[in-house]
């Protein structure tokens, strides 16, 4: 399949990924893909533009184009009449934030995690009650402790960014027992839901039994990277009460995309994850010889790179961008828990990313070299 | 210039404007235009898809391209530096209440006005102070017992939506004083900035001298029917402590969209404006053979029009859908001065105009048929 776009095109394209640094740096950092775009997607969006369908967006067939994939793929059956359209994932995870708890209240996430995590707290002027994982997975019984002190909102990233970690039904199942005895409303982020590779299944938190009023915040922006579009949706909880321009801040363009994606989307999704594991396979044996820890994600397309023993302090990544021209995602962004760490973004051709590795070599050898420090 | 898309083609269209309705209805409510795309921008994006660009979005030369367009129209030259990328007006003048502003405080707008206004006082926790217009234009001397009363900030709708009104620079000006005296901010949203009718002039707020802290929120989605797609500015005023997501909030197509449509769309703008003009002339002239009540728009594609002398209420929008099947917008909800008006967008073809006309005059006679009340 024609998946990968090459370097003179991605050049040309005016996005966060290619424009921030100058030509002389390989982007690895934000999580937008190399890809082309899917054949169902950029018809939809060509008829989309031959009627000048530019307006406001509204939900059009959204809530049961989503419903449909997640009956395919998972065996989940949402109700469509549960779900509110928004702009993105994080406008979704801070609209059910604000519906699930007040200002103050304590709220639980896993670090390292989605740096705009931290910043949705803020935002809502929620408490962050931090609760590490352990070894790569939840700390359930560090989550326990967090709720019996008093968490309102569970902030779940599931699949977990940046470790890729696929929470395992078991996992789940404890983590809603805890939160219907403690009363914690459950907010699961699984914006890198259908971007699991190899053997691994990913399980939709609404999808388990008695998950009460738990929200999912999902789109189809990670896995036919159309972060750009702006279309998203809140599933489950309690949605009365979202604020009114949620709507009006979604992508026209979005909607319309999310919808074919999912319709017609799904081959390309398949073809999408033999490469990215393909190249997750690939880059967790260079990354080995280099003597760099990573776990192999079981989803996303993003590796969590362990650069402690390394001598790069605990911000490596400013010092590759320097020596190495490679610009990865800052660890310290995801928590102090990432100190030490960088997250390299993997779904590029494999071209390039035998290339970013070379970079990253070059790099950790600069280090090296005599009359360093 | 083939400007307006024929109802084959709107039909076809996902927008709010032509999904809301059943095809029965001839929708005129929401601020979208029945314009085709004008060609630069067409370009634009079919060169955009081309390369998959579907990414995050970043400023890019949106800034610049603000600045040079608002230089040749207007004379103003604002400093591109002054500039933050934002998803839409609505985020940009909410974004700027909350810097220049607390929870709590008094914010002064001008009934009857867009009624988001009142919706975006409401999610920052300001408290509404109302100063409606008098006669249609600003009440300068309501304004500055508000602004003696305490008020933080005055939200100005400039042109005013939804009665067209250009304020002039002896009234800006006056605002100016007045807003210095009393150490107010002005938020000024100039959406409609671009489309001034006939002989009138727009007088861009920050243009004037001694503005000191103002902003103005601005967009090209108004002028070239880009609110789908999800791009504006916040200019002026303090911009540092801006929240990190409006960014990533922002379409990437929509500053893609935003640049060609500044850069190379003028001369659309201009054909645009002059139908417009044919359109709002021909619209008053059938209106007052109605009997309806309207003050001819200076700027923008709405006309707001006054039906309280004809017994249907204090809500005749939705009389207006039942009897003629024609879909406007509901005065009271620009304020309890809007009772008895209906907002009404004439950005369509001339004979979807005489349409809704038609439509609207058998909604108003079947009021006055024998038998009903």
């Amino acid at each position: 399949m024609d998946l990968w776009a090459d370097l003179d095109e991605l050049r040309q394209r005016r996005s966060e990924k290619w424009r921030r640094y100058p030509a002389a740096v390989l982007p690895l950092f934000v999580a937008e893909m190399d890809t082309k775009l899917a054949p169902p997607i950029r018809a939809a969006l060509d008829a989309a533009l031959s009627v000048s369908d530019t307006g406001y967006a509204q939900p059009d067939a959204l809530p049961t184009a989503y419903a449909s994939f997640a009956g395919r793929r998972w065996g989940w059956h949402p109700d469509p009449a549960a779900m509110a359209l928004m702009p993105d994932v994080a406008r979704a995870a801070r609209t059910a934030i604000e519906l699930a708890s007040s200002p103050g209240d304590p709220v639980v996430i896993n670090p390292p995690v989605y740096p705009p995590f931290f910043e949705w707290l803020e935002m809502t002027g929620r408490r962050l009650v931090s609760v590490p994982l352990r070894s790569g997975r939840l700390d359930l019984s560090g989550l326990e402790a967090a709720f019996a002190a008093g968490a309102r909102v569970y902030l779940l990233c599931n699949p977990q960014n940046p470790t890729g970690t696929v929470h395992t039904p078991a996992e789940l199942t404890e983590v809603s027992s805890l939160a219907a005895a403690y009363g914690v409303t459950v907010v699961s982020d699984e914006i890198h839901a259908p971007l699991t590779l190899g053997e691994a299944v990913f399980t939709p938190y609404l999808s388990l039994d008695g998950t009460g009023t738990a929200y999912a915040a999902v789109s189809t922006s990670k896995a036919w990277n159309l972060a750009g579009l702006k279309a998203a949706l809140l599933v489950g909880g309690s949605l009365s009460g979202i604020p009114e321009d949620t709507v009006s801040s979604t992508g026209n363009l979005g909607v319309i995309a999310s919808i074919a994606a999912l319709d017609a989307g799904e081959a390309w999704l398949d073809d999408l994850r033999a490469e990215l594991d393909v190249n997750r396979r690939w880059l967790t044996s260079a990354l080995s010889e280099l003597g760099v820890g990573c776990r192999a994600p079981s989803a996303t397309y993003l590796a969590w790179l362990d650069l402690r023993d390394h001598g790069l302090g605990d911000d490596p990544a400013p010092v590759l961008l320097e020596r190495g021209r490679v610009a990865l995602y800052r660890g310290l962004d995801f928590g102090p828990e990432g100190a030490g760490f960088v997250r390299l973004n993997f779904a590029t051709s494999p071209a390039l990313l035998a290339e970013a590795v070379d970079r990253l070599e070059t790099a950790l050898r600069t280090g090296r070299r005599p009359g360093r420090t």
